[in-house]
């Protein structure tokens, strides 16, 4: 696919970021959630260290928001969740699987109570909005359900917390994992979490209005030479590295939560909501299989394409649904969705990788060095 | 965003044509439906011309089905759709736009029934499938809502009858515009409808297992000499010429039916179906705002990154969502959502182009000569 430049138009839209994540270095986009989301600054390995070492920048508008908001917002999301959101409280953020009638996964996002009446859903790559409108429509919710004009904007790094607080005050040390809070910036109140798609620490900035991209971009920007801040973005070998999934990729409508590994994210013996006996039927029968991790022998892998299989002897008994060369692992690391002879750790297999057959050792996750 | 290459990936998929796609000449993608949609084999004019005089084989694997089935996959269908598919019968295609309870657009669809229990809808550009299959939770309905593998290979042009005659037989001369049959082809029985996203004529091959994908493409391929067979796609020139508008780009969910002129797809006096309510209303009301088309002045205009705003002198008016030259026009032609003043046909506006403000004159669509 390298080599051919996708065009941006309404259907497939630039941020309010766009402008200045070009101007600083862009060497590659994707798309997710009909918009651009960059995929790196240069090389994947000098966006890892740098991401591991110092603090980056990272247009996330693609992290779109769906938004329930009336007196039944809270009963949507709850019937919406396998993680239990019947006590959520504002000013918390839940990680909360999505899934259909069979259990199978329709989304991943972070679920954001801002009020009892009100929750976001910053989503992953679906239109969970379709989903969240059609479940209230059909159950005749009165409920509003829409995408508000709302651009995440990361900074994560270990020097995330440092740069933060010299723009919005030392206060935002104080916001604790998971949880945000209303900072004022020139007179707008940004809401602000401890979050982020890596596992080097920062916060999530959620925002809300197009207009002010540019100069918020540019303040955090002038704020950051004294943290060698650069742009980036979520970066592959860092999120394999943390186990950090990716929706599309490892898991998919095929999947449940248990099927990923996902089981300590779900409530099955509290809340209803749609997917729960199945769920439940698929706890009681056994997983017949499960994403585990892998490492692979051999040289650096180049970035898959499209899932490969994973055999033992001739036999397919999974799928490579995600690799990259690690260098702090000084290997390949990998998630693999496998069949459940295949699930004890130090298990033998071979990955069928476009460049030959290579041998592959099943590991629990997250990988430990 | 000319230059970035974006990566395939199972998140971002490529079709069972992509290898053939690729190595007969393309020179550019996009991402719809999270698959690569080919937009240009050379030129967008080169493109045009030859699609308007011999005949295209385009890879539409995009064209994702929504399939529903089981006892209520018709009661199901009636009520996703502003079109009354209450008569649907077994072998016809109807263009059906799918509203939310605003009457927002969500798609548009072109809605297939297979059998009494069994529909399909060819989706454009959003996740509809999400949308059916919370409906049919929320409602309780018994129906199966899911994504089969059918991956749509259309061949467009006035040639493109007797090319497909060729290869399936003569009997293909006698289906119908909107209509389909089966087809037998290496002892697969193969849909085949004659419809496409042109008005040049032309077939959609509904392809139901992706292994036969290239064997097929080749098959058309080696019979497509003596017609001057190229690769081709949707083709932006083509499209606006045409009327045909496109999802995402000149309406979304903030636009209704009425808005969009789609007034002849739907039904407001006969089924019950999701948005009706709120279409009634506004057609009593009268609608604010519709789609209409619009004659540009000036030199060939560059294809638009996002939508301009129509002025009529200082003040906003509306926007322009799409635009081209047409050679055959020999003018720039577009299309634009303006507020009620400016339906007049021959009504004089301006559009604020990136490089400056045009003059712009409001027609009615289709566009004609």
């Amino acid at each position: 696919m390298a080599g051919f430049p996708i065009l941006a138009s309404r259907r497939l839209r630039s941020t309010p970021y766009t402008e200045r994540v070009e101007a600083a270095g862009l060497t590659g986009y994707t798309i997710y959630n009909h918009m651009f989301l960059p995929t790196s600054f240069g090389s994947l390995e000098g966006d890892y260290k740098h991401l591991k070492e110092d603090v980056q920048i990272w247009d996330v508008s693609v992290e779109r928001q769906v938004e329930l908001r009336g007196p039944d917002a809270h009963k949507l999301a709850i019937m919406m969740s396998a993680r239990d959101l019947t006590n959520a409280e504002p000013g918390r953020c839940y990680y909360a699987p999505i899934c259909d009638g069979n259990g199978g996964m329709l989304n991943d996002p972070i679920a954001l109570c801002l009020a009892p009446d009100r929750f976001w859903f910053s989503i992953a790559d679906s239109d969970l909005v379709l989903w969240a409108a059609g479940l209230a429509e059909g159950m005749g919710l009165d409920v509003k359900v829409f995408e508000p004009d709302v651009s995440p904007l990361a900074i994560q790094g270990p020097k995330a917390e440092d740069l933060m607080a010299k723009i919005f005050g030392e206060e935002i040390r104080s916001v604790r994992f998971f949880r945000f809070g209303m900072f004022t910036w020139r007179d707008h109140e940004l809401l602000i979490a401890r979050s982020g798609w890596s596992k080097q620490g920062g916060f999530e900035i959620y925002m809300h209005d197009s207009k002010l991209g540019t100069q918020l971009w540019d303040d955090i920007w002038n704020a950051g030479g004294e943290f060698n801040l650069k742009p980036g973005c979520p970066n592959l070998i860092e999120r394999i590295e943390s186990g950090l999934l990716s929706y599309g990729n490892d898991m998919t409508r095929e999947d449940t939560p248990l099927n990923c590994g996902l089981d300590r994210y779900i409530s099955l013996d509290t809340h209803d909501f749609i997917g729960k006996s199945a769920l439940q039927a698929q706890q009681e029968a056994g997983i017949s299989r499960k994403l585990m991790g892998v490492r692979i022998s051999g040289d650096k892998i180049a970035p898959l394409g499209k899932p490969v299989d994973c055999l033992s002897g001739d036999t397919v008994i999974g799928m490579l649904t995600s690799a990259v060369y690690s260098p702090d692992f000084d290997c390949n690391l990998g998630f693999a969705m496998v069949s459940s002879d295949y699930f004890a750790e130090g298990t033998n297999i071979q990955v069928a990788l476009p460049d030959g057959v290579r041998h592959a050792t099943i590991c629990n996750l997250p990988f430990t060095q």
